[in-house]
């Protein structure tokens, strides 16, 4: 894979007008990959929607999915380090929620191979949503009628308010949760007049100075590989002492934690960019504030490139053109159970 | 005051479905009372809307207006006392802001006289969302080009982002938060098919018993009274040991905390029942978790009645009846300083 990622910069260097013409810059597909256990039903997404913003999957009732994965926002929380119930402090960096449908594996350290799996995970964690189990949850919802109609419309009357059908209908409404039409989008579709010059500068910048190595393909995260087959890259690639000092980005040693192997080490999942100028501060650790610096790190410890201000500015403008079109979303009406209330920590 | 509304239930007396023909039973009216220097536009409810749902507003970047007070659910948090930043759990059980344009005046003891300067005090309070000043929210706005954008377009351009616009700019948002044409509400503008049996029977009930007494006029919160004129009773009006024992409602002194008179104490504003199948737990500590308890409790501690189970029953019918239309709302896209972040503690 190497091998043939080398090859790309190479390409670019001929001048990214001529390519975005040719099909080399893809813009974003209209639909995301599914996996085939879960092909996507209205029923799915509306039910999926509402378990996205609802409180009572928190031990506390007051947080939700979206309260780290903001859509009002850039489908993260703008922290740095994510706060869970009780105010606890999470460990990494909450990742965006918007084309997260198109990574092939989640989490930083690609330990969820799917959107299903990866919402399994904060539910019962208890520096974020702290619930005790997801029988728990499970029982919640079965207590509100209005759920037990929704879950036997979306999934088997039979046994239906299930964990399992729950994380397959929340991972229904994210593959929703895709922006496309980004100027950059436009322009790859042929639309010279999308982009401003700047941005175009940023785009052949961006290819010349290597980002493109990693931040590949129609979301700007690597290649397109099956789902759960994950693209990681060590961070920090070039080690650096000054700028380690300051961000501290080895003290988490990334896909290692998870798989204990010596070459995971500080490997983590490349991210998308797309709307990466709405998702500051930046990397697993959140140690980065702003994407003027994100840039400048990023050249230096992973193409060991020192960038001109011009080039860092230049980017910048570019990846502004990453920002998509989001989509209109109502916001849910919750459904309660009458005159009850939760046991809620 | 209280001399004409000792009237009030025996004219109900003389039956329901006749005095809801002849207007006795009041609809939501289509508009809220708006003070006269804060007139609600169409500019101002978009801004408002969006400095509702924004986190920003709060010192860790995790809350903001609707955490306390979802629009998803019954426009409360469903807990007893709420949970503000840090963990830290609040002194009261958070009040609905559906239909709270209806109160004459806001919070439990009624120290604000109006939605604008009720909207000032949680982002400041170190229980909630934990501020140091409103100059700093300030801050944080002004860093993002679009509210500049928005304030100009709601208020005058000369220094328009201040504290005294944002509040003006969530109150008008709050005065479109009304549910009407509930099931009640259509009864009582003729429709007799509107309510259940057991809701008719729950609304005589309600008017016999002597519940109508405070929980009078369209929003069930007592008459309209001018914008900053509280209507309040006293909780517990008749002292009960073994309630007292069970729910520690006295704990809590009321408006007297605010005013320091002893005629104020335990005096607390009375609520809006509209919605209130929705807003479990209930009262001013979120003490009692479920609406017939709810119901049992009033009686007793208020009226000095003990309800039959029926009369519960059907009061309780009767309640589900004032769950109203909710207004569909589109999640805002909450602006952003591109690329920045802010220093969220």
């Amino acid at each position: 894979m190497h091998k043939l990622l080398s090859l790309v910069p190479l390409l670019f260097l001929a001048g990214a007008a001529t390519l975005a013409t040719a099909g080399e810059w893809q813009p974003l597909p209209e639909k995301p990959p599914e996996p085939v256990d879960n092909p996507t039903t209205p029923a799915k997404v509306v039910l999926g929607k509402m378990l996205y913003f609802d409180p009572r999957f928190t031990a506390t009732g007051t947080g939700s999915c979206n309260s780290c994965h903001n859509l009002m926002l850039g489908g993260d929380d703008s922290r740095a380090l994510s706060l869970g119930v009780h105010g606890k402090l999470g460990a990494r960096s909450a990742p965006t929620v918007w084309n997260a449908a198109f990574h092939s594996v989640q989490f930083w350290d690609g330990r969820a191979p799917t959107l299903e799996e990866q919402a399994r995970g904060p539910v019962t964690n208890p520096l974020e949503m702290a619930m005790t189990s997801w029988e728990d949850v499970m029982a919640r919802l079965n207590a509100i009628p209005e759920y037990r109609r929704l879950f036997e419309a979306a999934f088997s009357p039979d046994n239906p308010i299930t964990a399992d059908n729950a994380v397959k209908a929340i991972a229904a409404f994210e593959r929703t949760l895709i922006t496309p039409n980004s100027p950059y989008d436009k322009y790859a579709r042929g639309n010279q007049q999308a982009m401003s010059e700047p941005q175009i500068r940023g785009l052949n910048t961006f290819a010349q100075v290597g980002c493109v190595n990693c931040h590949s393909g129609p979301a700007f995260n690597g290649p397109q590989l099956p789902l759960g087959t994950g693209f990681f890259m060590k961070f920090p690639t070039y080690d650096n002492a000054e700028l380690e000092t300051k961000y501290g980005f080895k003290k988490d040693m990334g896909r290692y934690e998870v798989t204990k192997k010596e070459e995971d080490k500080h490997m983590f999942r490349v991210p998308t960019l797309r709307n990466v100028a709405m998702t500051a501060p930046y990397f697993h650790n959140g140690g980065v504030k702003t994407l003027d610096e994100a840039i400048r790190v990023m050249a230096k410890v992973q193409l060991n490139k020192d960038l001109s201000p011009q080039q860092v500015d230049d980017i910048f403008a570019f990846l502004t053109a990453l920002t998509g079109e989001f989509p209109k979303i109502e916001i849910p009406r919750l459904p309660v159970a009458p005159g009850k209330s939760f046991n809620y920590q």
